[in-house]
């Protein structure tokens, strides 16, 4: 297996309303990963599209040749792929596989999404998809609602306050607050979220991430590749680590709801093909698109016992100077959730940290960055660990 | 690189109005070819799913983990991909990477569609949505209304009768006969030929692959895995290549529509990863979407000159016992064309026809079976060689 390496990254400002189609953020995000990496758009051998909503509410499929058109890859291998929320991570795993499998010298892997052209209504039910059509979305449950579920018995099992898992929320918006590409520059208090309004009970307003578009574009490549690109002071980042779990789509089919057997099954995996422990991660991207989400993937990942996460919070343990940084970039809560660009945004970031470019939001001497982006209620789990090496 | 095989193949009959969502056909396919590949379902790394209409005509998306969920492959690594009619070869792409690359031992390949549970026009509106949206499906114009410009195109082009490309028609329909698989068992005459009515013109009825459904799936493995579950009579399968090409999505953007260059260049890339000349392909099962299609992929491979494919079918040279057989199992005319799955039948078919398991459709000491999947006017195109090598 050969090593896969990251060189370069690009991404859009998330935002809201955006004219541009699916096709054209997606370019603008591949071009920018390109220059960054300074590679010739020749030298790519294929583009791995992530996406989940383009066929559904813009009535646009075949984004591989679409989006390889319209950024500078013409005539090049081009897919996409859905895991839902997850497809962005998706598309990392096939360019991993390219490279790794010796069928390509490089490739760029990009995840977009427009949401926003559509209503809420529209959008929120285009997301519903992905949960179980005959127990959960044909009944008109959604992924609030279900999440909504999940975090009334997560704090009934637990007895813990309404307000237990707001300090999740408020340091994503406060690590937003420096991050350029995020949706969000609104810092949040204790106070705001629980004025915020309740969305489905127990869920606030500020418990939930946006609605919002977006594309982020990393390039893969080989050693070879790496060595004729030439050295530059932002050091080498390997994928150390890719892993996938799937697990029951419907809450109602699984033994225990709030355990998130897919995330720990995927984390595992991760951490034992990096060779690392868990200790070692020094940047967490979780997939904070619910509070509640969020402690869970820190209690079924180990990071917490079960009922505890919220506790990481409580003690700062989770703040950029915290030995659990998460969503250092404003995560999906405040940098924004355009689902299928959200994990190629995770892992934009986590290279950002990794080569010490991440301004403001740096965290000291990253060695380890762990992305961690789910598809619905956890059915399908992708993380990958990057790792700085020089 | 490890070398991958197939191991076992399974299939649905190709149908209309099935009840069966395409979850519940997808997992069918699946646990015949895990039966028929003699394999433990536990060992099995991945599912990767070939899907295009899903999340548009029956509001389900995160195919992969909903189908790992149906069939015997509970909390697998599970992915969906989508490259139009493509999409089935997508899958394919994606597990031949995953073996070939070590990542898996043994993975799961399925293509499956669901189209006639809504009436035609919603599903040639959902199959237009691979089209240019600029240029040709948001003004109206479908896979029909474009395959009958390239078929205008063509005629004009070389001074050819109106019932030139019948031929390929007629042979679909007759291979389908004995294929208990396909969806039509009807034989065609010319004279049907030309009796059929003009859909778009100069394209007729029997010009055109059916909406249909279906589901198709193969089980490819290492050659550990391979050693493993023992030799049976029925001989060893190497995927000798796997390639992709793009070219511009709108027929407007070509400088000549009717030079298929990702077909020429997907072809060419195969045969050079095979280390093969086109002359040794025993079994040719190419995208007979529409009979220009047929014509002008024959061209554009190199089985024949520009202008020149019909005349494979008036000397014979199609047919089953002639030097380029295509659609032996009745091809994508008369099989029929449940989109997504389409690719992986033709995998499952050529399969068949390495292993001797053809029946009636046998094509004699086939060595070499040559898949060419097509997502839109040949915007992108995969093609796979598969070898007998023992």
């Amino acid at each position: 297996m050969q090593d896969v390496f990251v060189v370069g990254a690009g991404q859009i400002p998330v935002g809201r309303g955006f004219d541009n189609p699916v096709d054209k953020m997606a370019a603008s995000a591949i071009d920018r990963s390109l220059d960054d990496a300074g590679i010739d758009p020749l030298d790519i051998g294929a583009l791995y599209v992530g996406n989940m909503t383009s066929g559904i509410l813009s009535k646009r499929t075949q984004l591989g040749a679409v989006i390889a058109e319209k950024s500078r890859l013409t005539a090049i291998e081009a897919l996409s792929t859905e895991a839902a929320c997850a497809s962005g991570s998706a598309a990392m795993r096939l360019g991993q596989m390219a490279i790794a499998s010796g069928t390509h010298d490089a490739v760029v892997v990009c995840g977009a999404e427009q949401l926003t052209h559509v209503d809420k209504v529209a959008a929120t039910k285009a997301l519903a998809s992905a949960a179980d059509f005959d127990l959960e979305s044909s009944r008109n449950e959604t992924f609030v609602s279900l999440n909504a579920t999940l975090m009334r018995l997560y704090l009934e099992k637990y007895g813990l306050a309404a307000d237990s898992v707001a300090g999740f929320s408020i340091t994503a918006h406060r690590n937003a607050l420096s991050n350029p590409n995020a949706l969000f520059h609104k810092e949040i208090t204790p106070e705001d979220y629980c004025a915020s309004r309740i969305v489905a009970a127990p869920l606030r307003l500020y418990d939930i991430s946006p609605i919002c578009d977006g594309a982020a574009a990393v390039v893969l490549a080989n050693k070879a590749v790496v060595d004729s690109l030439g050295a530059d002071n932002r050091g080498l980042v390997k994928v150390a680590a890719s892993s996938i779990a799937t697990m029951p789509v419907a809450l109602a089919r699984r033994n225990d709801p709030l355990d998130l057997v897919a995330v720990r099954e995927a984390n595992e995996r991760a951490l034992k093909q990096a060779k690392i422990e868990r200790s070692q991660i020094d940047v967490l991207e979780l997939h904070d698109a619910y509070t509640v989400m969020t402690a869970l993937c820190l209690e079924a990942s180990g990071f917490a016992k079960p009922g505890q996460a919220w506790t990481l919070a409580r003690d700062g343990r989770t703040e950029r100077d915290g030995d659990v940084p998460i969503s250092t970039m404003g995560g999906l809560k405040a940098r924004g959730h355009p689902v299928g660009a959200t994990g190629v945004y995770q892992l934009v970031e986590a290279y950002l940290q990794l080569t010490g470019n991440a301004g403001p939001n740096q965290i000291r001497n990253a060695e380890f960055a762990l992305t961690q982006n789910i598809g619905g209620t956890a059915s399908t789990v992708i993380n990958h660990i990057l790792q700085r090496i020089q």
